[in-house]
């Protein structure tokens, strides 16, 4: 993997990043494929809205199909049929949220699937064979993340020592995933086991550290001492109040590496997305635009617009103006909430479509923007018309 | 509306029909888009795989979201954004299958909606005056449609008699419901309660009479009085063996209009598509490809493929090798067996595709064989390959 920072406009930075399934250009927007596929969309139409890259994740792929069975299929991109770049997170995330119940050592972390009560396990070594049989262009470091209500990122009593402990045994961890991850590089044989389905593989550590600063200086410190090809500003987007997300960001971002590409984790609404850009970050993903769509909300440039509401029945307008999407170029509100209100598979589709489109098409206006030196006009521009609050029209 | 036979081989026509919404050829297959939307279809992907015209229904789109806010948009090309033709049912099929109560009069069919239990009715007029908002290309009566139950096509005892009434009503029925549209397209100043969304609209007949040939005769007399654009042949596809319905259609098929289109309604299985086009068939309707693929069930060259039989988790051949639709050019079973197993939204959506371009693509093949005279030599080539079984591959 090859990356370059071509543009810098104040602390937003272009790039181009280069994986072994062809080039992504950053600040990207990565749209989440769970179970390889992204909900409601078809690759095709994925392709057009102008997804460079998707996310899959180790721990959906792992229950079901299993990542043995795809990796005999010649890895993830061979079996789900995308052959642009990819990335997989490491299933840590899902364990601590999803899973009905999980067991923490030093070790490993156990758990019960989701699906069928299985009793399964992950450790630092285990997600990265995991991930190297799937063959994303980019895999992540297990790490062990502080729920939300254990108090993680809230700031409240207790949280720092929660997040220290979480942190250390991070960082402890992130060091076994490399040691792994390059045994498997360096000497495949070494491991007749595991599949390696993509040679070129990348593999990113993760910085944690909840909201505490000092936490999440040490954790670059102690992440960066591993020597990783990317990081990942981790355990944010977890229910903290959106400043102390930004603070954090800004805090951590200019630790990392320089000529290395950043990566939030888990964000977020447009507006996050730009203000992260303005503080360091080339990479995001997000479920939101999509499962958002899928419960009938569209993200506009005024903000969000709730298609079921009764006032949009006769509305003949698109649901944004000046969107370029198939969506918006072809179809009205009142047509969009009649496919919802009907409960029509297209409604999700439709919606999809257009959110992803947005998200993809403010990341495309960003990297103009921060090539031509006017990003800091973009950025003003866009909190003058975007709001979180419903749109009023 | 225009219709021209070109070419003929045998019984099979090959044709052109001109409507306002540009030209069908046929013989046609018509996906069916219930509620304004081909379920997990796009209008991209639907224009991609070749549909020329689709169907919508009549009883759903004035239940929800009504026929009047379908007029003020502009008639339903306009509301759903599918600028080519379409065709709409009367309603009473849906009436007899899926409201909640009917009672039927001479006047009248009374039903209560199966979504809200509201007391409705539907007469030859007012089912004329729905579609001439909906503003389709082509229109059909309002007829008594025998549910299966009560004998109509099953040649059961008692059977004759229930069909002689309902196809004597019939035919008054579309007495009254030509009497209308006429009015509607000649006099439309008379009916200002009604918005005709489409002054090109075209009506066709319904021929019934279950499986008795002389009350099929009859009904052809009857419905030819009237008068009308083109002929459907209904009340088939209900139950009934697959012969006796093939026998009714050879029966009927030529004592209609040699110059006008021929419906076959809600019919059926591929090799009945090219068994009624062997019998002088020019358009057909089915939700069974959509509805199949959403039950994951693929139509092949070789029969019916059920896409989670375990035997699929590591096939790497697409549906069907010999396929150009973007699902066999992209995907593997055991991709779309997981999608499927997975509860994924494009499982539907593939192999929806898939179906309906397995359909629309033995169309062009059977018109391109009656253009050159080879309709015979495809419809037993079809039969070597096709098995309603399970594929055994």
């Amino acid at each position: 993997m090859h990356f370059e920072v071509t543009h810098t406009d104040g602390n937003a930075r272009r790039g181009v990043l280069s994986t072994p399934h062809g080039v992504v250009q950053t600040p990207a927007f990565m749209p989440v494929g769970t179970r390889g596929a992204v909900k409601a969309i078809t690759h095709r139409d994925l392709a057009d809205v102008g997804a460079e890259i998707i996310l899959g994740n180790t721990y959906h792929l792992h229950l079901r199909p299993g990542d043995d069975l795809i990796a005999r299929a010649g890895g993830l991109h061979a079996f789900i049929g995308w052959p642009h770049p990819m990335l997989t997170d490491s299933g840590g995330y899902q364990v601590f949220s999803l899973a009905a119940m999980r067991n923490v050592t030093e070790d490993r972390v156990e758990f019960r699937s989701h699906l069928d009560g299985a009793l399964c396990a992950l450790s630092p070594e285990k997600a990265t064979d995991i991930q190297a049989q799937l063959g994303a262009d980019i895999a992540m470091v297990l790490d062990e993340c502080v729920a939300a209500e254990d108090g993680g990122a809230t700031g409240e009593a207790g949280a720092p020592r929660a997040s220290r402990a979480a942190m250390e045994r991070s960082a402890r961890w992130a060091a076994r995933a490399r040691t792994r991850f390059l045994q498997l590089r360096d000497d495949p044989k070494s491991a007749p086991e595991v599949i390696v389905t993509n040679p070129g593989q990348a593999q990113f550590g993760i910085v944690q550290g909840g909201t505490d600063m000092t936490l999440r200086t040490e954790s670059v410190q102690r992440t960066r001492e591993v020597a990783f090809e990317g990081y990942a500003i981790g355990g944010l987007s977890v229910g903290e109040p959106v400043s102390v997300m930004y603070d954090v960001v800004a805090h951590t971002a200019p630790l990392l590496s320089a000529d290395q590409p950043r990566y939030l984790m888990g964000t977020g609404m447009p507006d996050d997305l730009i203000e992260c850009v303005a503080r360091g970050v080339d990479m995001f993903d997000c479920v939101l635009p999509t499962r958002n769509a899928r419960n009938g909300q569209l993200l506009t440039r005024e903000g969000v617009l709730v298609i079921k509401n009764a006032r949009y029945a006769e509305d003949r307008d698109p649901p944004d103006a000046g969107c370029g999407c198939y969506t918006c170029a072809h179809f009205s509100r009142a047509y969009l909430r009649h496919l919802y209100v009907s409960q029509e598979m297209t409604a999700g589709t439709l919606m999809s479509l257009h959110n992803l489109y947005f998200y993809l098409d403010l990341m495309r206006r960003i990297r103009d923007a921060i090539s031509f030196g006017s990003f800091e006009k973009l950025r003003s521009e866009f909190h003058q018309t975007f709001s979180r609050r419903q749109c009023s029209t």
